[in-house]
């Protein structure tokens, strides 16, 4: 078992943290709200003094952040990762960031001797709490295979997706599909009612035919053909529409700066940015069907 | 066994034809191009003088024409189906026309007593050579039940969507979902290209995952990962960009129509006409990822 | 001066008849609302018993009709215009409708030795009663000149746009232009307000650089700028979403039966659509700015 | 007269820099490419070493460089602009960069007793030669007041945007209406074209009615109307479409930034990038129309 330093103790981090502990690791924490990180100090968690301190003798450093910004003042300001973790700690940034960032850190730790993956998560807290959330990551092969046991203990699913970066790259492209392909399904279902053609026989036609999709036959926007979908709870989330439209602005800025082109992924996000200023963003990404309807 | 005038003997009329007399149907066929009807008489098949002729006698009537101004000309000019056949004569339309013709023509038909089904296909014309279509069937009850054992000696599958016009209805949104979902693995595709994460690598991630789709998983738009998708043979068809963008214009026209919103499924219209701009509607569908490239 | 038949006395229908009989016109009137054509009777306005009454007799007919289906009947029906009218009768389309049906009804006016000019407006129910509409005028030279003077009694300009259609043609063009730049600069007021640069400052600069544009400088979407426009007393109409979102639907139309590429007015309409969706239809289409900004 | 730190000596810089001299001021220039600046040595300008080199002395700075990373190394690197100059310099970036790095830097220029302004321009390589320039400033008005002298030696227009940022603010928002206006102009040509709508009609019509904008009645995208337009050299730049998408991608990273809605400014950033794709990324923007044309 390992000694591991975990910053960033949030509505992620906490119950993943409690997955490394359940099996067996002894854990630094850091937040910068001090309460959240207290909430879960205990047998074999240690509340550190800041990144300095919960780094100092850790085998790895999890990092689980909001945005790009923390990523690099975590691991780059003063009293960050990279100048505090000892020559061969294993550096892991499970947050979801854009790819320019997160090759640009993992170089800088790379050039100090420190092994970096990129290991964004896709599973939401629910799949955080029952760990099963599944890693995309990128780095060096070896550093993967250093990573992989520890990542297990908290997902079912770890996947090397490539070098530096690519753990980022394959999240915003596997959602850049995702997102696009729910509002597709959205627009069906709303020209199926105003045709008089019912959901459920759309639904029984298309997920057997070449309209089948993982937004359809998972998370089916309309409330019955899929029983744990969120539309079966009001659109109760799940995975917000305002997370959705992150993930998609990451995508269109990768995008612009690989000069790429996108116009449906474009478009998506826009259609998302609606759904919010329509005060819709803490609801399920699939609701944006209210938005697309008529009179809602 | 019944006899059964068939009306528009082209690409995909003349298998659907043949499969009809392989289950031992008799048949009275016509077409505009007569050289077309001539190449399919033998056996059990006669070629009529007009479509007063082939329906004169007939147990049953299927239609499969080019776009709604043709199906009403068949329908409803002098000649036609409804003034020509008898009462209690089956029509069946299974071209991919508009749904409001589609159900103005069977309104019109069931004032004249006689039962009329919707039933477009899809499968394209290897289905109708194999016997393998997908029908999605719009009209009354009793007559679906009519309808489904001839049908059944052309596809695999017989689908009853709801009343008149369902079978289009279903069609259009089903293709809808297909259409928007092809070009946001498309733009995935790309974006991977661009960020260094191999396609490879992205289908194996996403087809486990929530950017799963009929579109990435049994026909994906890169060589490779579906060794049967058109990607593998350079876009040779399959399902034509140009079929596609007449099926989504379709579907923006009953959106139109219904004032329904499909921000997504106009935007997908649009890509797909650029495409035809190009020079490339003659090419699959999943051939827009080359107008989506950089440097195609 | 004339004797004139003017069919579909409506909203805008109404104040054109009046300033036809201001200008020494006699008029035979038919709507199918009997109440709105009794309105209008009078010295010098006779109200018909149906269209081919109000046709007898009458040098020129003016039809004012909401959409393409009401002029086909209104012309191409029993007892309608073009099986009325005597050789040599001018006839006006002044509704706004498709290019393809206003060049179907002319074809078959022609083909009857009538003369036939599609004229819509623009300038609205205001402009109706000021007798300011524009009128774009397709059809042919001598049927122009014929239907010039009738028509700038009722107008500020008569533009000839061509030959049958075009007239049409011009106003979808012209207002898909419109539809789209209102978008446009919309987007850039909502931008500039989340950046903190005030809305008079952009309307100063723009107004003087290549931003410029009616929708900015004659309509301007927020208040204070162009003190006449809707948005100075709460997207009052002026020209109402739901008539921009009717013109883009027959740009999109036409757009699509001509094989055009039409990208940002097909997203364009999308967005109207929206905006019609919210419950906003009936508000000048500048109030497309409430749907694009956060929290209204 | 004052001396003037000029960085930045590129296709826009050095007639810049040019007029400064015409105007009587004295220049110590500096570039990376040390034969760009050699090429300007001469009476009353000095090649200086390097950045600080350049800023010793000087009364002002000015800065035109490609992009926010540019920018950012000049002004914050080590030996960079805030470090080097004295107190009471007045800086002004004349940069088209994104407004939350002007912002930054104006932040820690201040915070060292620099004033500084952001000064984008619009008129290209021909209005930096002419001294035709428009700026568009942001900063305190009193930096603004000792700014403005030195700019009209390079420009015929200096308009004071609001505080720091506003002058990048205030071109992405024209240049979000001209992107998305141009196109927009672009898809009714080429629709009254397949419409059988002739150019010059649409022209005569729009250029008097709600369609006019800059991008019609300035810059139009057909040959003829517009005798002056790039449309009449075959799209000879003018402003390329490479530039425009550049100022649209700065547009939508801001508004993503400040989650505001651009529905149509994203779309028409997706039709450049498709134009730049197509290899045509280094024609005029107005070229846009061979995109959307069949057959091109």
């Amino acid at each position: 078992m390992s000694h591991i330093a975990f910053i960033g103790i949030g509505n992620m981090g906490a119950p993943m943290a409690r997955n490394l502990l359940k099996a067996g690791h002894t854990l630094a924490i850091h937040d910068r709200d001090v309460a959240a990180a207290a909430r879960l100090a205990g047998v074999n968690v240690r509340v550190a003094e800041g990144i300095a301190d919960a780094v100092a003798g850790a085998d790895a450093v999890i990092t689980m952040l909001p945005a790009g910004a923390q990523v690099e003042d975590a691991y780059l300001g003063g009293g960050g990762v990279i100048g505090a973790a000892a020559a061969g700690t294993l550096l892991v940034d499970c947050s979801t960031i854009d790819v320019a960032t997160a090759r640009r850190v993992a170089g800088l730790a790379t050039a100090r001797g420190l092994a970096m993956l990129d290991a964004p998560v896709s599973g939401g807290v629910a799949g955080a709490e029952a760990a099963t959330l599944t890693f995309m990551v990128g780095g060096e092969a070896d550093a993967f295979e250093r990573g992989k046991p520890i990542l297990a203990a908290m997902g079912k699913a770890v996947v090397h997706a490539g070098g530096s970066g690519n753990g980022q790259a394959a999240k915003i492209c596997n959602n850049l599909v995702l997102g696009i392909s729910m509002i597709g399904v959205c627009e069906a279902f709303v020209l199926a009612e105003q045709l008089g053609l019912e959901a459920e026989k759309l639904f029984e036609i298309s997920s057997k035919s070449s309209g089948q999709c993982w937004a359809l036959t998972s998370y089916c926007p309309v409330p019955g053909p899929v029983p744990t979908s969120p539309a079966n709870r009001d659109y109760k989330p799940g995975f917000t529409a305002a997370m959705m439209l992150k993930d998609l602005r990451l995508a269109g800025e990768a995008a612009a700066q690989a000069r790429s082109s996108s116009p449906l992924g474009a478009q998506a996000a826009q259609v998302y940015q609606l759904m919010e200023n329509a005060g819709l963003g803490g609801m399920d990404f699939s609701g944006v069907i209210k938005l697309l309807r008529k009179g809602e």
